[in-house]
């Protein structure tokens, strides 16, 4: 497998070299009820911060690909993938708006960068349904700097190689992928993460003839404050039988490679109750893995849709908000301590307010809570901290 | 000056190797009203969790130090800087309890390690004025483990001496300090952080004649959502006064540190409205530094319960309290993303109740939020963007 270069949530955000910091200052802003884009509030800019930043598009131009041998109209893998990852975003805000059921639209910001890339962050906030709900997709052509290369590959590195091609030096890539976090209000209705991305890297400049690299990456976790059985073992088929149609042992290895993965080391506990995770992906057909990646993303809105139905109404007390809002604080601590797409971002300068989009809208930390033996509270946080396996293998 | 191993917030909570993961289940807890100490609660046991860890101790022991040359009675500057730090937590909390006027008492978990230290962490959570304040001491003999040594000297060591300690293999250290991070309900009333240290390494066991290193670190600073600025001139004064009694380079020098320091890059913003930081200090007399740290640390409570006084009951709106939630989020950013202390104390496995207490109760993160020019709110964000002078020097 290839060194882990692209690995979690908001990788592609995070691979936005020089953009805005402070505040997404620099962007344009539509809002896009039912497929019309419609332009909100125009451009602010931030004068007291001189940076180099990502240029604000009113609309999403119809590609962020380079005009080159792999680009618009190639049949390339970069330009099937970032078709898909558009396509996903639009099918996946759309179902999202009419869960939340209130006319509530998602908010639009596009941008481009003059090398090539860009992306457009979608974002839904205080909704009906959804608390803070951020669907983004980007488009990076970049020259990975070492440190970043170093945070990209992270710990979790699947071969040492990782370490050697940090001495090589810099490396022109192309990463493509869609990332989205998704908070509900409701304390029983659980919060969703899905990432899909893929990656290439050119030839170096010293070697022109050298192969390319490439890989995939991606996955889909659900994160509930209370375990409801049905929800969970519903969301885990639906991966499941993503999975199968392509490889037996894909469910059993990404589910552990998910559990793994979203670890808060400090506390001894998962994030939640997982799903999915899979990186450096690329010792199978690429198109294969190319298909895998779309009927992945695919089953997002069956895999969570018909749970935001069940529970979006669900009463609940000022208690179930309370430990709700404490897991927040859980989400916000794995993002901004252990998630490589979140710290990479940070330290390459991506668009901070779509990197942090991830974040819930509200969170909370209270000293030294734990949940008595034998409540829901308690039974959910066993479960972080000791996985079960939620489907009859 | 010495490599930095000891830098922020909550390092002396940060090091306490080996303790309880996944909230301070294991420790007994006391309130203390008004001097006399009772017990609450008592032992929680968190079955599933097999973690080495601190042992509770129902009164905290007269010292944490170890019964060796430098220990209790030997008038070493180890032990005057543990009773230092102990009689200013006692101080401040009756202080804060007087201040926050509910009746309302902090809460003590004390424990000790079998190979010599301990702490104590003081926590007042949902006061009538604090929404949680937290002051902790903590005294720690240790060894440096390479990644730990790693996150402590951080990327700002003064200078290149920490990575070939780093080399040299681990270090034996003594460290005690006083961390504290106080979280006024009021919008207007400021947050106040303040983390005074002592830090002294072992001659390697491979050189018992070795010369020991020892240093100084510690600071101040205020974090408004607000400025008011009779407030921060008048903090700002109190740290000048302190430090203008040892050197009067201090309060520039340390004052431009603490900007530099609380610095939150991926936004180009600090955290705060600064104070004074410093770290390493260990090119001036030793007693001369133990009497300045003490000097500042007995600066905290004039510095900062004055405008509490002032503020605690100022009318607000909730758009006041929204923007405060705002701030405390780059609060959490701060502190989890770049503090040393926590990051150093996130890896070693410190007492993640008493390292995490520096957050904030409940904190916000909005997409996207831009202060309009010329609000009150947006002269903070440019505060916090471009450091200003406080005081005439």
């Amino acid at each position: 497998m290839a060194p882990s270069l692209l690995t979690t949530p908001s990788q592609a955000l995070a691979l936005t070299p020089g953009a805005s910091r402070g505040g997404g200052g620099g962007s344009a802003r539509v809002s896009f009820p039912s497929g019309r884009v419609q332009r909100r509030g125009g451009l602010r800019v931030r004068a007291s911060v001189a940076i180099e930043k990502e240029t604000p598009e009113s609309e999403p131009p119809p590609t962020f690909l380079r005009e080159d041998g792999s680009g618009p109209g190639s049949g390339s893998v970069r330009e099937r993938f970032e078709a898909m990852i558009r396509r996903v975003q639009g099918e996946v805000c759309a179902a999202l708006e009419e869960a939340d059921g209130s006319g509530a639209r998602f908010v639009e910001d596009a941008w481009s960068r003059p090398g090539g890339g860009g992306g457009i962050s979608r974002v839904l906030q205080d909704g009906r349904v959804f608390e803070k709900a951020g669907v983004n997709v980007s488009v990076v052509y970049g020259v990975m700097p070492p440190d970043a290369y170093r945070a990209a590959k992270g710990e979790a590195g699947k071969n040492g190689a990782a370490a050697d091609g940090a001495k090589a030096g810099p490396v022109p890539f192309f990463a493509a992928g869609i990332s989205s976090v998704l908070h509900p209000k409701n304390p029983f209705a659980p919060t969703l993460h899905f990432n899909y991305r893929y990656f290439e890297t050119d030839a170096p400049k010293d070697a022109p003839g050298a192969p390319r690299q490439w890989w995939f990456g991606g996955g889909t976790d659900l994160t509930p404050s209370y375990i409801i059985e049905e929800d969970v073992k519903h969301f885990h088929s639906v991966q499941k039988q993503a999975c199968d149609k392509f490889d037996p042992s894909f469910y059993p290895r990404f589910k552990k490679w998910c559990d793994d993965y979203f670890y808060i080391k400090h506390r001894n506990e998962r994030r939640g109750l997982g799903g999915i995770f899979f990186d450096d992906l690329n010792d199978y057909d690429q198109e294969m893995l190319l298909n895998f990646a779309t009927e992945c993303a695919d089953s997002v809105v069956p895999a969570y849709i018909p749970i935001i139905e069940r529970r979006k109404d669900t009463p609940f007390t000022e208690e179930h908000k309370a430990w709700q809002q404490l897991r927040r604080g859980r989400y916000v601590e794995f993002n901004l301590v252990y998630d490589r797409g979140t710290t990479f971002g940070l330290k390459t300068g991506g668009r901070i307010e779509s990197i942090l989009v991830s974040l819930p809208l509200t969170a909370r930390w209270q000293y030294d809570h734990t949940p008595e033996e034998g409540t829901e509270e308690r039974k959910l946080l066993d479960a972080c901290i000791n996985p079960k396996e939620w489907l009859d293998l």
